[in-house]
């Protein structure tokens, strides 16, 4: 009997195609970013290079800037589980090495590209900030925390200071020599600088 | 007597009307770096800022990479006269405060706005880092071994590394929060970090 199918498959099919409109909306913004930087993106050019219409993308999005964040925090996993070794050396490591990672890819060139022209957009670099590495420094100080706890580091160690060595050491390689970014120099990061800060 | 008197004035004009052209030329290619980043920057863009022509630009420098790299060195005063205080925290201290200070000012963002839009032109970022940043790099490095030298440091300290990590930490702050860096946090970034890592 026609009342005993299951509803329209109407909705979960226009569902479908929304999410892989979405997924494309998010592939043409990184391209964009990577190819123009965030300066020269725009709604059109997003719209075009996603092959749909600038209508389609104010519907979902107020402005370029919410675009743009939207993209970062759907193309970059986030820390919300962090590792839990049960060695603050082993959880840093893993920590810096999924960073690394990350910073190598084409998603996070396009975003320290962003991050890059940040000092003519500091309102937009702000909300960057707080949305996407905000959380990474969170989790990374979340770790030191918890080894404090451990009694694993000394009680004195300036826990805030070191949590943003690693990232700033490796965002520093990125910029200078350039990616990939070698997993020895992250080790070298971890053994020679991090962890003979924060052991007793 | 006309023979007496000093050498017609022309050439020295000329030199004094080329300095000041080209002043006026790295002006404007700082201000367009802060306006529109390194991939928005052009020749006829540089040239309409400092009120002169194309043909001027062109005359000094082949091309835009060749002006910006120019620009940034005129304007970067350089480290070739390191500090020399006795002390390696003091050393140090100075060198990071300058790099800080440079960092803050409108020519700092503007290198900064360079670099950040490096990964879509790897061979001008090396140009940059070759002439601008290794330079400051080999002075942390001479500070370092110089102390090293004196024996005030443990011998196996990991030199090369603890002389990334001053830089790294204050281009880290600028890009997340922001100028002007206060003071404390690079006197916290050397006490805190770099010292404990280096003394015997």
């Amino acid at each position: 009997m026609a009342v005993s199918q299951p509803a329209a498959p109407v909705t979960p099919c226009i569902r479908r195609r929304g999410e892989v409109l979405e997924r494309a909306i998010y592939d043409a913004v990184l391209d964009q970013l990577r190819e123009v930087g965030f300066g020269g993106l725009t709604m059109e050019g997003v719209a075009a290079c996603a092959r749909t219409g600038k209508a389609a993308l104010y519907r979902r999005w107020d402005s370029k800037e919410e675009l743009v964040v939207a993209a970062l925090q759907h193309a970059l996993p986030s820390f919300d589980d962090p590792p839990d070794h049960g060695s603050v050396r082993d959880d840093l490591l893993a920590m810096l090495r999924m960073m690394a990672t990350q910073m190598s890819s084409p998603t996070g060139c396009a975003m320290q590209a962003v991050l890059g022209e940040g000092n003519r957009d500091r309102a937009f670099v702000d909300v960057v900030h707080k949305q996407v590495l905000e959380p990474r420094k969170r989790m990374l100080t979340a770790v030191i925390e918890r080894a404090a706890e451990r009694g694993e580091i000394r009680p004195a160690a300036p826990t805030v200071l070191v949590a943003e060595i690693g990232p700033a050491m490796i965002v520093q390689r990125f910029h200078t020599i350039g990616p990939p970014i070698p997993d020895d120099y992250v080790v070298s990061v971890v053994d020679d600088v991090v962890m003979p800060l924060l052991r007793p």
